[in-house]
Parts: C-alpha cells; sequence; structure tokens
C-alpha cells in the first residue's frame, strides 16, 4: 500500500496538469457517450497497477473530464471556485469526520452551528431557530416537505399517512417537489403546480383559489415550496404574499433558495426574498452562487423542535456523551454524514460576510453585463428579466436546443437551453464569480464567431 | 479574492502539520462541548481576515479536531485511510463534476458505472443489474424501501400510501430501518423487529411466522431488511434463509452490508453473504471497510426498472443530451450529486480486486488478534463472535460505559461501548486496515495502563 505523502505528491502534481488544462483548453474535448469506453481506460481488474501505469491512467481521466471551473462552462447553476472554500473542502477530506456526533467531530459541529446561527440571523429567524447541511436542494425540499407534513398529522411518523394532504409551488418550481410527493407517501397526484406571472412568479392569488378550492374537496393542505431563483428564468415568488395567505389557512412555508437564497447576504438583493422571516424553512445551496465545491446545502428551520419531531431517534450505541445540541446526527436525515460545513466557513471566515455580499452583487452585475449587450444587439432577442442571473435569449433566431447541443459537441462552450410557456431559449447564468465583465462578453463573441463559421445553423 | 495556487500552497502546509500532529498527538486534546467557542475562535465576522491570522484560526481548528485516521481511534465503523483513495477524493474536490448528466460529468459517469457493473458480478446479479452511489447507509436503505414500496403498490407514486404496508428488519439491524418507515409514509409502528440469534442474526423462522401472523391480519408485507455486519456485534444475517422466505411470499429483499457488505470482495469471508444474488437489492459503504474518506455508499439493484421507476422523472431542462443510461440523475434520489465515485475507482484501480481482497481479510485478521488477546487474558470477557470484525468485550466488570468515557475525557484512545440482550460492553472495531496487529495490542496495553493508573474506576 502506498504512503499518503506520496500521494499528496501526486495530487500536487496532478492538479498542476489540471490547472494549466483548465487556462489552455477551457472546454474539455468531448467524447461520445457511446465511445467512452474505448477512448479512456476506465475498466477495473484484478491485479494492482505499477504506479506510473496509474498515473497516466488518472491522468488521461482528468483531461477528459469536463471542466467546470472555467470561463466557458455556463451550463448548470454552478461553475467556477472559490479557493478558500476549495481549500476547506480539501481539509476536510483529509480530516474525515462523520458529523453525527461532537465525539467524532468537535469543533467541526460549532463550524456548522455557527454557519445555521449566522444565517438565521440574516433571515431574521429568532432564538428557536436551527438547521442542517442536507445533502443538496432536493434533500432540503425533502426535509422541509416531511417536517410539513409531520407538523400537519403528528401521527404520520408513527401509524403511516391518512389524511388527503396536497402540496402547493409554481410551475416553474425545481422537479424533486414532485418527486418528494411520492416519496414521503403523498403521491404525485397530489401536489397543485401553480400558475405563474409574465415574468415566472408563482401567483399568489391562484395560491389561494386553489387551497380554497382544495379545502371545499376535503384535501388537507399541508405545504407552500416558494422558490427564490426558478431553475430556469432565476424568478422570485413573492414570499411575502405568500406567507400571509400560509399563514392564514396555517400550512407549512418553504422557501427553496437552493440556487438564489445566498442574496440574503447582500444588502442589495435581499429584497427579493422580503417575507423570509415568515416562512417555517428556508434553504440555500452555498454551492451555487457562493462558489464552494458540491454539495453545500442548508437548511434552516424557525423552530428547531420540528428537526427534533421528523429526524431524531434514539440510538444509544451512537450518541454516548455530550448534550443533543452538539451530537447533530439526532436533526439529520442521515447516520454517517460527510462535513460539508467546512469548506463554507473557511471561505466565510476568510473573505467575511461582506465579501460574500461582493461575491453575489458581482454576479448580478455580469447578468446585467449580459443584458445590456443582448438588449444593444438586435441580432439577439431576450427572454429574462431584471433581478435575475439567468440571462436567457435567442440568437439569429437559431433553435436553441440545436445550437447549445452544436457548442457542446464541438467543444466551443457549455451552455444549456430552457423553457418558459411557449418560448425555448438558451440559458446563460452568470453564476461564476470567478468571471469578469470580459468573460461574459467573451461568450457572446465566440458564440457569434461559431455561427459565422456554421452558417447552416441560421438555415435550420 | 485570493487565487486557487496560493491555496493549494496553503493546503500542503496545513497538512504538513496535520499529519505530524496525527503522529505525535493521535488523539486531540479534547474541548468539552460547552466550553467550545471561547476555546477555538469559529466566529463569522463582517470583514475579511488578514491570511496570516486566518491561517492561524484554521490551523487551531485543525489540531482541535477529533482525529479519525490514526491508530488509537475504534470509535466508529471507519477509521484510518487508504491513501489512493484520499487522492481521488482530493482530485473530485477540485474536478467538481455534478453527477446529473453526461455533459457534465464525461468520464466520471463511466467511472461510477464501472464500479457499480464490477460490484454486481461479484454480488451475482445478472444483466439487467445497475444501481447509484447514494449519499450513505441510511439512504442505501431508504432508496431499498421506497423502490420496495412502489414495487407492491404501484399507485403509490401518484396516489400516496394507501395500503396497510409492513416491513421487517432484525432488532439488531441500523436505527434508519425505523426513521425510513416513517419517511416513506409507512409509518414507525409498521416495522417489525425479529428476534436474534445468540449470536446477534436474525432468525429465519420468527421471520416467517410474522410474516404469516401479519397476513392473517391483513396487512401487506412489503420489505426484509437483512444486515451484512450489524452495528454493535458485526454479525451476518442468515440472508440464503430469508431470500427463500422473501421470494416464498413475495417480499422485496435488501441486504444492508453498509458495515461489512464488502465482504464481497473476499473469497474467504463472502461465505457470510451467502445468498445474496437473490436479493433485490444490495447495498455497501467503500467508507467503512474499504477505508476511502466519507462518503460513498453504493446500492446495487437486481432489475434496474426498479430504480427508474422509483426516481426519475422527467426534466427537459436538464436531460438535453446523451442516452438515459449516461444521465445519472435519472435513477437517483438527488438533482446535484457530488461526485463520491472517483475515491473508489482511484483505490481499486491502483490495488485491484487483489488488493481490496487484501484489505478485507487483514480487518479480520486483526480482529481474530484482538479475540485472541481477550480469551488468553482472564481480566477481559468476550461478547462477540468469530468472523466479526467488532470485537465486543469488558475488562475487569469495569462499567463501560464509564471506562469509554474516561478513555475519551484523557485523551487515551477514542473507543464505544454497545449493548447485545442484557449485556453492556467496550466495543473495539478493527476496521482500519492501516492499523498492525501491533497497534491493536497496543490499544489493549494502553486501556490497561490507564486502568492501572486509574483504580478507581474498577470500584465504581
Amino acid at each position: 500500500m502506498s504512503d499518503i505523502n506520496s500521494d499528496i505528491t501526486l495530487f500536487n502534481e496532478l492538479i498542476e496538469i489540471l490547472l494549466k488544462e483548465e487556462e489552455n483548453n477551457p472546454v474539455a474535448d468531448r467524447i461520445e457517450a457511446n465511445k467512452l469506453y474505448d477512448a479512456v481506460d476506465l475498466s477495473l481488474n484484478d491485479s494492482a497497477m505499477m504506479d506510473d501505469e496509474f498515473k497516466v491512467a488518472l491522468q488521461n481521466v482528468l483531461i477528459a473530464t469536463p471542466k467546470t471551473a472555467t470561463n466557458l462552462f455556463f451550463n448548470q447553476l454552478f461553475g467556477g471556485r472559490q479557493s478558500k472554500a476549495v481549500l476547506g473542502d480539501l481539509l476536510a477530506v483529509m480530516l474525515n469526520n462523520s458529523m453525527y456526533t461532537y465525539k467524532v467531530a468537535g469543533p467541526q459541529v460549532g463550524i456548522e452551528q455557527e454557519i445555521i446561527r449566522k444565517s438565521c440571523e440574516l433571515i431574521g429567524y429568532g432564538t428557536q431557530s436551527n438547521g442542517t447541511f442536507p445533502t443538496g436542494g432536493s434533500m432540503s425540499n425533502y426535509m422541509a416537505l416531511v417536517m410539513a407534513r409531520d407538523a400537519k398529522d403528528p401521527e404520520c411518523r408513527s401509524k403511516g399517512m391518512s389524511k388527503p394532504m396536497v402540496i402547493y409551488t409554481s410551475k416553474e418550481s425545481h422537479y424533486s417537489n414532485a418527486k418528494n410527493t411520492s416519496f414521503t407517501g403523498i403521491g404525485r397526484n397530489n401536489i397543485r403546480h401553480i400558475e405563474a406571472d409574465s415574468k415566472g412568479r408563482m401567483i399568489p392569488e391562484k395560491l389561494e383559489a386553489q387551497i380554497i378550492a382544495d379545502l371545499n374537496d376535503g384535501y388537507v393542505p399541508t405545504y407552500v415550496n416558494a422558490t427564490a431563483g426558478t431553475t430556469v428564468l432565476g424568478a422570485f415568488d413573492p414570499i411575502d404574499k405568500i406567507a400571509t395567505i400560509t399563514e392564514k389557512y396555517d400550512i407549512w412555508l418553504h422557501v427553496d433558495g437552493a440556487y438564489c437564497g445566498s442574496v440574503i447576504f447582500s444588502e442589495h438583493y435581499k429584497h427579493l426574498v422580503k417575507g423570509m422571516e415568515k416562512s417555517n424553512s428556508f434553504s440555500y445551496n452555498a454551492h451555487k452562487m457562493l462558489g464552494t465545491p458540491l454539495t453545500c446545502s442548508i437548511i434552516l428551520v424557525n423552530d428547531k423542535k420540528h428537526l427534533h419531531n421528523s429526524f431524531s431517534i434514539e440510538a444509544d450505541y451512537l450518541y454516548q456523551t455530550d448534550g443533543d445540541d452538539f451530537n447533530l446526527g439526532k436533526t439529520s436525515f442521515q447516520c454517517g454524514r460527510r462535513n460539508d460545513a467546512l469548506k463554507f466557513w473557511t471561505l466565510w471566515k476568510s473573505v467575511g460576510t461582506l465579501g460574500l455580499k461582493q461575491i453575489v452583487d458581482h454576479q448580478f452585475d455580469l447578468a446585467a453585463t449580459a443584458r445590456d449587450y443582448i438588449k444593444n444587439n438586435s441580432d439577439y432577442t431576450l427572454y429574462s428579466f431584471d433581478d435575475s442571473i439567468s440571462i436567457c435569449f435567442n440568437y439569429k433566431n437559431i433553435d436553441p436546443t440545436i445550437l447549445c447541443t452544436a457548442l457542446y459537441e464541438h467543444q466551443i462552450t457549455v451552455v444549456g437551453f430552457g423553457s418558459f410557456n411557449a418560448d425555448t431559449f438558451v440559458r446563460l447564468v452568470t453564476v461564476n464569480a470567478n468571471n469578469t465583465k470580459q468573460d461574459i462578453l467573451n461568450f457572446f463573441k465566440v458564440l457569434e464567431t461559431f455561427v459565422e463559421e456554421n452558417p447552416a445553423l441560421i438555415a435550420k
């Protein structure tokens, strides 16, 4: 067996190669899926490999892997890397604590709790608030739904589903909402997708009308999932108005801020989540707007008793010392749990809350740059709106599905498409705060050059 | 903002310090939970920190964090580190791919699939098998339960829970089983904890009797969770006999091998999971016996259609190119998903399947060393059995809860206690394959020295 020092040396050699590749070749050469196993040696075999052969194999994998940290990657709602967060996550790998107990995680428990405490403060939650780090935005939505279900019917935990519950979200919300209704035993038929306005925001009046109709039909309205940053348009549901409705009908309100909940760090943009302090739970992904490595999701709960009610269980073999407040396994879905907190803490600790604000504000500045460019160029059509870091557009009326696939297949830039109502368009996200305005303008330049060199695209 | 190169340099400086600390001070100085925030600066503030101040703060956190990779850490069902796996996980942090689509994960998709394919082969699953990487053992159990529920009642996905389902597991199984019945809407009252024999293994006859009783009472038997390596004793349920029963009554059989499912890599020990090929699903955690960093859980499914049925959904904005077999988000609980596969692949690729066998066999050798020592020393009482890497014992009749807490509070060694039937005992696990026989003998030596220096423990 090799030792840790020589593998750390190998790590340093390989990332030198990787970082050079990112600079020289920001979009990795694409391998067609059906040729993958022939193109790269991914095979696992009985015998050990020689060190130098192994290094070559691993290097080939690294070079062929899509690069998500470069200035030509715009495909997902994450991109780039905050290096102080990378540092924290590299250290988390070395430390390898599991977050269930204070005995085995020690100060890492305090790190997680400090992030949660400060986040609750920013939201305006009170002294009974707390939270945890789920494994992603889907899991954050899921934990909120389980708490809502159990709050509405406390016997559900022990006796199982028995009430005809229904839940609500906008038709622009994340697909995990539908999956989660299935996972919890509520059933996908019992999710109501509420209409959105012309800017992609849930219409509160439609929500209330649907709740009244459901009550009249004997259903039990249980949960509303409002979105802070919808997947396609990056729109913000009107939380303040929605909260008035959920309070009136005694329904759990969760704010899914996976994509853009990080606006809580910016005095300029937190008005987009106005009313958030009236919600029952709120989640955001630091691995999206804040640029930490995947995954770093946080769910905050206005009253921590719901976390305990839905997620705690006795396990004497595990929880042997220290108080419940320090044994985080009592409020998580999981038992063994990776340390997703340290990477966010190293970032926040080093740049300060003001540094996080700058990261957030910069993304909106980049979005404004992109929108201005589009508005000032008649070859483009804009489909998205201010106060969003998703810029949706078409260019010379080219079919966006064909354009995005061609850009990807020719390794020009990696970007996706989306739809809203009857329109389909390219979706450029400015979530990578490493990018400069020049990087955004360069995106349009490489796109235009590619189309110029491939005029057939326009004809299609 | 700092740049990635300087933070990689800082990483190297800090892990040099960390590795030295692990050698010189294998049990970190303990900080009482209620004094944590005074003892270490964990605060998050508005302003950025100077680089040198930040380095000191981070160094203090590292030194105060419980060390899980040293030869005096025996507290959890993981410990130590396989350096080739650490290398892979460090690279995963740098690459930062999300595993939902081939477009953004590329060859990493193939890496995950190759691990799954080879694991299915080892189990004896057929050509329709597949799997995914859940976020831990609890989630593996959960995914299996959701598939079982949906297989028994395909309408559950859309209409919600309507049948009076019951599920079965041994009373020695993991606590996630009870939590999961609540999460799925089945309800904790509807889990049957089947009696175990004197060695902690589920009694098949008791299982069948309970199923018959439930059928007579109008319940719908849905799922059996058999354990390969119970949490306390490390016992293996008799899968072969249980499979005969689940086949007879058409019940989903999941093998929870989170702790010891990795015996599939050893010709010597795979007889402990005999009959596994007859199960519907099987999970194991490479972050336990195989020493990868947290988390690395794998669930394998005999017929992949169940993964699709329960976990897929359409999401056109996401799944834009490449076939379903390469878009792994279609069969996972999550949307965005961390790359937990690369660390296991780098280990497996470098040491080969035979190297993994050696890792597994070595842990059983270490366990035999510990059991022999105990058997040959009349001050000890042994409570566990052959074919287990959990060694349960008491020393000089000292209350094990008091002993383990004292060892922890005095930073002697970190080890936990457990219970089986009326007995409570110290539970030593030999899951850290970095350890030598000398390390195991040293554990007993430090324990004995500590007791000698603290004779009051015996009186208590």
